[in-house]
């Protein structure tokens, strides 16, 4: 099942008998890898966004729950367990990925408490290991499935970092890009730095980078003036959380591109496993938006840009309503318009890439 | 004519024998006047954006006329002032405020030639002094026309600065929410940052404190989303040229907030003095459009936030269709749709406010 190409490159790793995560705040200039040996320090890295994406949120609060079950002994297995559960889901409220590899990591442990704390971890471990490798493999798909949208010649804009940073590798919307580049169809890549904190400007440039990807960097101001100029033939962007019926929470500013996609008859792609597909939330209405410090506005990499003390509000995310998605493309498929059907219709039919 | 609440806080001030400006690339954590006595550092100034915003740059231009013949005699006169005219010519492309102001320098220059280099600069003084002063009576009035628009109680967005930074003094966009404010029709002002040089998060917020009016700061990924919210009530800007059909180039991301408040149904009002209108432009097409240096992009404050040589593209205005505006509010009176034939009316007017 795990595709023999998975030299992705990942943001965490298990080593030994712990976590191991790539601080991304410090990217591109640092790279730096924490070592989380308890849940707290797997916990503060979500919160404080050294992790981040929802795919490689939820696979590392799977590995989370393992960390916080080390040293566990019989007694205090489901004490352990659910002090480690409730500390992950509540580090972060909107990707919906947490909670869904939370969800999981609770059936692995229900099927094995029986047989005490340690069959408990090494049975967590595993479906972790294996989540972790599903996600790659999920992307790889993914990405298949996307380059079959772009045509030679593209240039496609991405918001924000979804690619193998955000995920457990490979990436989904910079995975749609990384599969159209191998296949021919892509000419460059408009990444816009994506303020408050820069993930286009600092992680979106690196992965590029890396996989030697011709982009140019600009401002989010930017990208109506590129559209109007003709310039953009394509958006692909991730997603936090999908509602049922298609509404799509994303980085703040996706929104905007969005409407201005719309205007200007842009193609505009979410990229996205089924995992981010929430069908409790009816609607995008229904989505929680975090909303977090206003210093993340005010300040720059620590330097203060604003007048001390200046008010600022920061939602971290916006929604795109349904209407303005021209396709989502997920591991089992690209799923179009009306979006409502074609997500049920993708729940309804076996799939094998969704591990428990 | 002048208005005696002539009060207004201005970014330039003629001091004795030169022109002072307030730095504006170091608010808003120091306040330093630059002392301008020769027409280089005048130049220098507005290509840095120490002076910035189309009517400042205009009034700066007519000071630096000036300060270029500050010690001519009768026989480089002419020289002098061609030299001076091209070099302050040549400083930025897009606002078209600078060649306005020049041309009017250029008919003192002319009428007062023949009385020799003397009589030429104190005949500029004068006009200089005389422009600076209208400019800011401009923007009272317009502020004052502008108010009209408003009820109480309304949020207003605002981009970038079009303050007394930008101008003379009172400001454009600010001017109406000086103004509008004043007359109880304001509940509080959304200020978005404005990458790259973030005018809005450095230079609106420190006139919004000093006049004491409420404000919150986000990002300029943050428009969609407070629209979608319904926490926007209407939008200003300002302009730094105007097609004679209405088409209106200002910083980028203006376009994009317009594209946004049409699909909002939120009125988006752009906020300039005829003189910032160019008959010569037919459509925004024939607007030239300033591409500025990719460190804009990849530093902010001097720290880098991509990966060393990063490739980025910096346009720093776009141009915003003039079916996208509901109204131009200028120092003559508010010019509604159709914009192109109300900005002919507007010409054949006979007005007081271009003082030649």
């Amino acid at each position: 099942m795990i595709d023999t190409r998975m030299d992705a490159f990942s943001p965490l790793r298990w080593r030994d008998d712990h976590l191991q995560l790539l601080d991304q705040t410090v990217l591109p200039h640092t790279e730096t890898w924490l070592e989380c040996r308890t849940p707290e320090l797997v916990a503060d890295a979500i919160r404080r966004l050294s992790v981040r994406g929802a795919p490689a949120i939820g696979v590392s609060a799977a590995f989370g729950l393992v960390v916080g079950m080390t040293g566990a002994d019989d007694e205090d297995c489901a004490a352990r367990f659910d002090d480690t559960w409730q500390l992950l889901a509540g580090t972060r409220p909107t990707a919906v990925n947490l909670r869904w590899a939370l969800e999981l990591g609770r059936e692995v442990y229900e099927r094995h408490r029986a047989e005490g704390a340690a069959a408990v971890r090494t049975a967590l471990l595993a479906w972790a290991q294996e989540l972790h490798a599903a996600d790659i493999e999920s992307n790889r798909r993914l990405g298949d499935y996307g380059a079959e949208l772009f045509e030679a010649g593209n240039r496609v804009l991405t918001h924000c970092n979804a690619g193998a940073l955000a995920t457990g590798g490979y990436g989904t919307a910079i995975g749609v890009i990384q599969s159209s580049w191998a296949a021919g169809r892509l000419a460059m890549v408009w990444v816009d730095e994506t303020r408050p904190l820069l993930q286009g400007a600092r992680l979106t440039t690196w992965e590029l980078e890396r996989a030697a990807i011709p982009y140019r960097l600009v401002t989010d101001n930017s990208v109506g003036s590129l559209m109007s100029r003709g310039l953009v033939d394509r958006v692909v962007v991730g997603a936090d959380r999908i509602a049922a019926n298609g509404d799509t929470a994303n980085k703040i500013g996706t929104y905007t591109i969005a409407v201005l996609a719309d205007r200007h008859d842009v193609p505009f792609y979410v990229a996205a496993p089924l995992s981010t597909i929430d069908r409790q939330s009816a609607t995008g209405a229904a989505i929680p938006i975090e909303e977090r410090a206003g210093e993340e506005v005010t300040h720059v990499f620590g330097v203060d840009v604003a007048p001390e003390g200046a008010p600022a509000a920061n939602f971290a995310f916006d929604v795109t309503p349904a209407e303005l998605i021209t396709a989502i493309i997920t591991d089992v498929g690209v799923l179009k318009p009306p979006l409502a059907q074609s997500i049920t219709q993708a729940f309804d039919t076996p799939s094998t890439s969704i591990p428990v």
